[in-house]
């Protein structure tokens, strides 16, 4: 419990920038899911590396959890502070520190938004490509080890954090990395911090790895009568080394929804969304191959969207196919899924939980980001129907007990959060408690985020 | 100290493969630069992951220091027992267990060396691209997070490991990442692992990601007058997006070590090795537009190697050239230096060094992965001379604080071993206390090779 004196004493760190305002404190109990409401008892909004420091030298000094939140989109409870204390919102900590063009890199303070980044870089020929959807923060997309439907090619956070500025539990400022682009010097502490959600320390700066800008762009919507030939024609598009810059599959159910949302007339069947990019020349050479193997695969003919607004237009409507879903039923929920797969299973994953959800009385359209293996099953709930989310969790039970059977993941790209916890000792075994291990020895009073990842 | 009961002891464990031989004691004592020789007490020869966990039971109920060893070919003497104990040398867990073709993954043991593996690989279409020089064993360089020549397409270790199965200090196996492309499944202790030369735990396992085998492979040498130029030439290359499978600086000193080493004829400017892969198609439309910047910074025309048999003679003559620079003086040994800047600084980088070099008595050639920012130069000195070692090591000191100025780190891929610890300091500060913290953690006995990496 944070006292009278000691928040006043906080405040002063912060020069007044901590607030227990009940509209503040409501705002950051708030997730984009089905967990209730949980508010913690202050919200501090620091604006330098200097004052996180200050925060955290206090917070251990009295025991205090600490928090962080970036953009609030996590979809698995990352932000909420579960056993009280500070949640520390990065919003104010948003410049764009340093482009570094001759090396493709850029520092950044953790509460730039990936689309704040990509504007700032639009006249440099680079761009940030970790696209997940959401306007995330690049602080909070670091923690959840985000990726979404560029990751085909560009990988994830875990592939484009370079290096890092991390405060401690005890609030030493660490910096994690170099502006090398590669270094074999000691433990990769970078890859260490870039998705523990913030239970080993605060991210403070990133230095991010850029990509040039493609010539060409071309993308693409076909579909498909079954999702057995749509994955295959992907696998085979991997296999002959076909650089896909995005490719992602969306079930009837998630197109229905997408027609309802975006006024589309998509027919009522399994689709592939993809884009290629790169030379003129490359890209043309790459679109007349991957329409040869979605034909030999039987899938139907493409309108490739070469036009930005066109190409815009596309991938708003995928990025808000979330939004699509969840308005098929009034006032719902939903319990996301998201597991990932070694690529040859993932016919088999998608068509196994197609029917266990067709076997349930809740509806779960699949979409995911097919390229990497990762799905995503959206359970729909009424969130003041335990029964209902009971369901639901039993069904994502099912499908991350699959994964695993499959030799995948519980999560491709959400993370533990409150969600997966429970879910950690099946996948991990013996490893989970080597993650408490290293949890204990650099959070010792456990005020780090605590409740999440570790045992 | 081994004492003759528990030699016993662990000698049954092991089925007998235990050795305290004086030829196996001191093959094991050898490094390949200039560390003196370090026997250690006994060598083990395990053939499973069972016999290694249950050796280190024994080793952690009495205190002996456990060093892995894969083939040897370490720079920083990551294999030499500096405390005693044992050596487990993985050369008889050789297998490759699993090819999974439609993954691209492969499942090896830690012995597999990385040309064996491609022997196995070469009527699948696929490969492992990862190229250190040597022929590496695969744990081995998972654990020195290696790279070599093709590290600026496919990048290093880090990148091409995707899983692990681990011994633990105290014998416990656990099993880290899966088979899946991506997770976010709480902390990436796979990426822990690789780099961690041995220090947290033996790898028994590995899961790595395999790439196609391109279509059209295009190699080729070019000279430059002067060094600035080469390398602003490989800059704007990698900004207009073109993919370098290899690309490969020689300094003049280098050039004419290979050419009395290998026969050629290479004028003795400095060069650049390049390679191109892919389909037909971009690797004509690379070639061409990377002769074209070359022309634009003053290189010399192209002798393109299109033909297997000459491809493989040009980089086997980059492979050997560490080789070539050593024979440029009888009975020398090597102090191998390995920085690596951001690549705008490359040119400074390699241009004060060579100042540096120039203005000491000792010759150092330098060559190395311009593409990725990193360098080497092999300093050639007398083994028995203290003097000659002292300046080597003032040199490599210089190199490793400009690295760091420059916002560099003070190893690209040879990694810390016994040479580059006393630098971790100054490049890691209060980070590398958070190592410390993680090795205690982990392997609070220390007892995993026990004087590396951490303070």
């Amino acid at each position: 419990m944070i006292s009278d004196t000691l928040f006043t004493e906080l405040s002063s760190v912060l020069e007044g920038r901590l607030t227990r305002s009940k509209s503040d404190l409501d705002q950051h109990g708030q997730s984009e899911t089905w967990f209730p409401l949980t508010p913690p008892e202050a919200v501090a909004y620091p604006e330098t590396t200097e004052e996180v420091a200050a925060l955290m030298k206090l917070c251990h000094a009295h025991d205090i959890p600490v928090t962080g939140f970036g953009a609030g989109t996590s979809l698995e409870g990352q932000t909420l502070a579960i056993h009280g204390g500070i949640v520390v919102d990065f919003s104010r900590m948003n410049r764009v520190l340093r482009i570094n063009d001759a090396d493709m890199d850029v520092v950044v303070q953790p509460g730039v938004t990936r689309e704040a980044l990509n504007v700032e870089l639009r006249t440099t020929g680079l761009m940030f490509p970790v696209d997940p959807g959401a306007n995330a923060s690049l602080g909070g997309m670091a923690m959840t080890r985000a990726s979404g439907t560029t990751a085909v090619k560009y990988g994830t956070m875990r592939d484009n954090v370079i290096g890092l500025e991390v405060v401690l539990a005890d609030g030493t400022i660490v910096r994690t990395g170099s502006r090398a682009r590669k270094s074999a010097a000691g433990y990769d502490l970078t890859a260490l911090m870039v998705g523990s959600e913030g239970t080993l320390g605060l991210i403070t700066e990133l230095t991010l790895r850029l990509h040039g800008q493609p010539e060409a762009v071309s993308a693409a919507v076909c579909a498909f009568d079954e999702m057995g030939p749509a994955v295959e024609a992907v696998i085979a598009t991997i296999q002959i080394g076909l650089p896909m810059a995005r490719i992602e599959f969306l079930d009837a159910d998630s197109v229905n929804a997408v027609n309802l949302y975006s006024g589309s007339d998509f027919p009522l069947k399994p689709h592939l969304f993809v884009e290629f990019n790169g030379s003129e020349q490359a890209v043309s050479e790459q679109v007349d191959l991957f329409g040869e193997i979605v034909h030999d695969f039987g899938g139907s003919d493409f309108n490739w969207a070469t036009k930005p607004e066109d190409r815009t237009a596309l991938w708003t409507m995928r990025h808000h196919a979330y939004w699509a879903i969840l308005a098929l039923r009034k006032g719902a929920k939903a319990v996301v899924t998201d597991i990932c797969v070694p690529i040859s299973k993932l016919a088999q994953a998608v068509e196994e939980t197609a029917e266990d959800i067709k076997a349930s009385p809740l509806d779960g359209p699949i979409l995911g980001h097919v390229g990497d293996g990762n799905f995503h099953a959206i359970l729909l709930v009424d969130p003041n129907d335990e029964a209902e989310i009971k369901e639901a969790k039993r069904l994502a039970h099912l499908m991350a007990e699959r994964a695993l059977k499959l030799g995948g993941t519980i999560t491709g790209e959400h993370g533990i959060g409150m969600g997966k916890k429970s879910l950690m000792i099946e996948e991990h075994g013996e490893a989970w408690a080597m993650m408490g291990a290293i949890k204990a020895a650099l959070d010792p009073k456990n005020i780090l985020n605590p409740g999440k990842i570790v045992p």
